[in-house]
């Protein structure tokens, strides 16, 4: 049976022990079914996988339709960001447990590959955040995040923070830093912040203070329609952190400007995926576990 | 100068000392911008005020096309339900301190109402929820929330949920009680519960569980497109409240089915009214206020 | 070898399967370590054990001088409420899910025994709580409590409650409820509710309202050592309830009146029992789950 | 009348306008009294006041028996931490809001001042935090604190840190950071990262976790008669703050000791003063306010 792709791009956790074996498993999978490979070329330099070409990021997205990314969320992450403005959907491969985004465990790999080449998927997509950074008027950093961009002080000292929506004042943030995710990464560090789960088919960002001064400063769920803009009011050595991945150090007076990026991320999950179901394991909800017994129950 | 308007419903929380006297002054004020006036039916009986007609809710929603509410949210959200089929726009004069959806004080009621009738106001719309309640597959009990449907239970037990939406199995919650809120809902009891705040922009749901037994069951954001069912499991006396105000009994193997309505309700805000302002002014959030003092500014 | 003991109460969850079979195991081992043995009434008639004495709570109290107790931690707080008085120390032996307070896995019920009867054994005490509901300055009711005295109402309408210590005003809450718990009871309804772990060295109740109205109004934990009163102001079917197992409903103006009771549960645990273990054990500490999964690591 | 005090501190915030003046006008107070002043040293350089001894916060402590600390909160932990060892009663002029420790608002400064030294005040002692940062063994730094040790990380990385109590392992956390805080610190950092309100009379410090990885590890209360170990684990830039005023920077395999400090805190409040009104007003409880609006009451 031929492929619905042409060319797949591999990408792997290249800390990771086995890795170069476990890509190059994968390599053959996919050339036996008649695709082109390619591996991203800080992946085949750590694992010495040789034989195939080595392209950057942007080369795998300008040639690619279909990507491999054996690791953890986080290189997931790392990658998604590259590859969501070519477009290539990515299929995400766990070696431990199974994360939000990568969940076809590396024992179901020659399987789920196959599926995937045959058409059997679910295809999901998310939206990103599309961030500048601004000095007196100027743009003089850029960045997208699939998770979020998080506003933290680098010194112990709190930030104070001034948000406003599509130019209409928020508020005021006196906090340790702030949080502005997209619904994918409401289950990641703004989860720990105090936030909610945002179903990826809202359409909105959740804004998330860490260890807000004012009590009633709640996590709040902005439509992703409008611009955001942070102004950086106080604070010592603050920083404006994508997916906690690359870091733009500001200075009083810089504005942080978060649209929604005019790409989204696309992932193919084996066929059955359920987001609820996702949700469920990862938070353990399927374990009847009940931490806290309430009731007693008649004894005697 | 004419009005935009033509037949004007007035409606206020009778049982407030002076409500009769200043719905008095309401009606003239309208009358003479040659608008008619109707009462509704319990506050005119309630007030004694004669002299215009006194209709029911229903009434009310095919004759005329502008509300004036007197009171509070709660007033609100009481005729709110019941106009909003209508598509009757509202305003929403408060006595006390000002709420969330009734913004306008009285001492500007007459400034107010004028310049609504004049076209100038900042229109707003909110989506509700629709909920039946289905016993064996029939549905025996319909009714709109513009806050939320709050399932709890009567006793002391906690409830046992099970919730889907669209037919995908979300989670078995045990808690105290389930709320399903709407935008407007998430700053009322969702907020108490644990919930964030949803901007009314956010075509979401807000699900928040109180006091859960499962920490890991946090508050969820879901789309509103689709239908969220909640299943009564287990618990005594459980019952389904729609805004607090309207109450079904359930029992077991009940089933709350809830999508959006067809119908949105329209509020006019005065002009220059802001969604933003109005949570600053509600939580309390520009007053400067620090409650918890963390730094210290060296001192020797 | 002789044992420490010299007469055992046995109670168990008699709604459970295999009750009779297993408390009869029991009461072999206690017999043939020269024990006698008593069975808690209820747990007599409902399992048709016959051969010991069938005694109540009370009985056993002054008869006693150990307590087994099977089932789960509800069971435990039905009967440690009666015993307490009496100094009776207890071991809970759990058929399923090992709870905070009864750890002794079935399995392992023989060898905890027979340990227990020789002397190995970590014994540990708690506080409990001793609540009176007054009535235009009577007493019409009391009761004492080894989690939790909850003020909740009945209805759908939240309470009005009037909080002091030792005569000094604290607050007015309005929220869904009110719990007074001891630090066993932080573990139980109070953190589903959103309060913190109090660890049982600390000589304090946690105060948490239920869904309160004030975002400010935050979990307090207070000295044991004075009088917690609680003051009915407004709200439907209002209730007290102890350990949610029994139960006093109350009207407007009655006062709730909370002291720590003379009396303390005495616990016999296996040996190298710990709380830090129990709480990792029970709140999952231990998995070394990440549910949020932060940082990416670089991928590329 | 005389004095039941023989020589007074004065301190003062004094990056404050009009701190000399107002400094100059307490210390005619007190010498018209009969007191001897003297003024901490950085104070009376900043403001330029001469005519009285300028002292080191340690000579304060050895020669006085009362401070007047002009200032806010930070001003008085500042000072705080370095009188407490010799048993100084301080007492608080606030020049702005009132804190939780400050609570002589500055108009009444005259007649606090001479209620204190005629001995009309409420005496009321706090518990503090004593710390040592181990490497290999050793003591490299120590330092004492009123409101919390904090463990941080300088950068956007996350800690791992290992806490242990008396030598029992009690959880890994993953988080932002960890706070151990005293009663008073409790309604500082602690209460924004979550934690419960401590009433300084409960013999316990509060653990809280910033941004828990995990959501079950909830802030905890130990008693504070043990000795509570923190090893640092893994984290960049890790960091120990003491009341966030003094700073130890940390390597890997650190351990953070603490235990109670042999001193208490003495404040002189008021007479009147009581902790819950204190509570009341720096929480707005007492201002009837309801951020969340449920219920509706009927409307029509």
């Amino acid at each position: 049976m031929t492929s619905r792709f042409r060319h797949a791009a591999l990408v792997g956790k290249y800390q990771s022990h086995g890795m170069g074996p476990m890509l190059e498993e994968i390599a053959h999978i996919l050339t036996r079914r008649g695709l082109e490979v390619s591996i991203e070329q800080a992946t085949a330099q750590a694992t010495g996988i040789a034989g195939y070409p080595a392209l950057s990021a942007d080369e795998l997205g300008r040639s690619c339709d279909l990507a491999i990314v054996v690791g953890g969320d986080g290189t997931m992450l790392g990658i998604a960001r590259h590859l969501a403005r070519y477009g290539v959907p990515m299929v995400g491969i766990n070696q431990g447990r199974l994360g939000f985004i990568t969940d076809v465990p590396v024992q179901q790999l020659r399987h789920a590959i196959n599926a995937v080449l045959s058409g059997d998927f679910e295809e999901e997509s998310r939206a990103m955040l599309q961030g500048r950074v601004l000095r007196g008027g100027e743009s003089i950093y850029e960045a997208v995040a699939m998770n979020d961009v998080v506003l933290r002080s680098g010194a112990t000292a709190m930030l104070e923070l001034r948000v406003a929506v599509d130019g209409q004042f928020v508020a005021n943030f006196r906090a340790d830093g702030l949080i502005l995710a997209s619904p994918t990464g409401s289950t990641a560090y703004a989860l720990s912040a105090g936030g909610p789960i945002l179903h990826p088919g809202v359409a909105g960002w959740l804004l998330v203070p860490i260890a807000s001064h004012m009590l009633s400063n709640r996590p709040i769920v902005l439509p992703d329609s409008g611009e955001v803009t942070i102004d950086i009011v106080s604070g010592r050595e603050p920083s404006a952190n994508f997916d906690m991945q690359s870091l733009a150090s500001l200075l009083h007076g810089d504005r942080i400007a978060v649209r929604r990026s005019a790409h989204r991320v696309r992932f193919l999950h084996p066929p059955g995926w359920n987001y609820y179901a996702t949700l469920r394991r990862k938070l353990h909800w399927n374990e009847g576990a009940v931490p806290a017994s309430h009731d007693g129950g008649a004894s005697t």
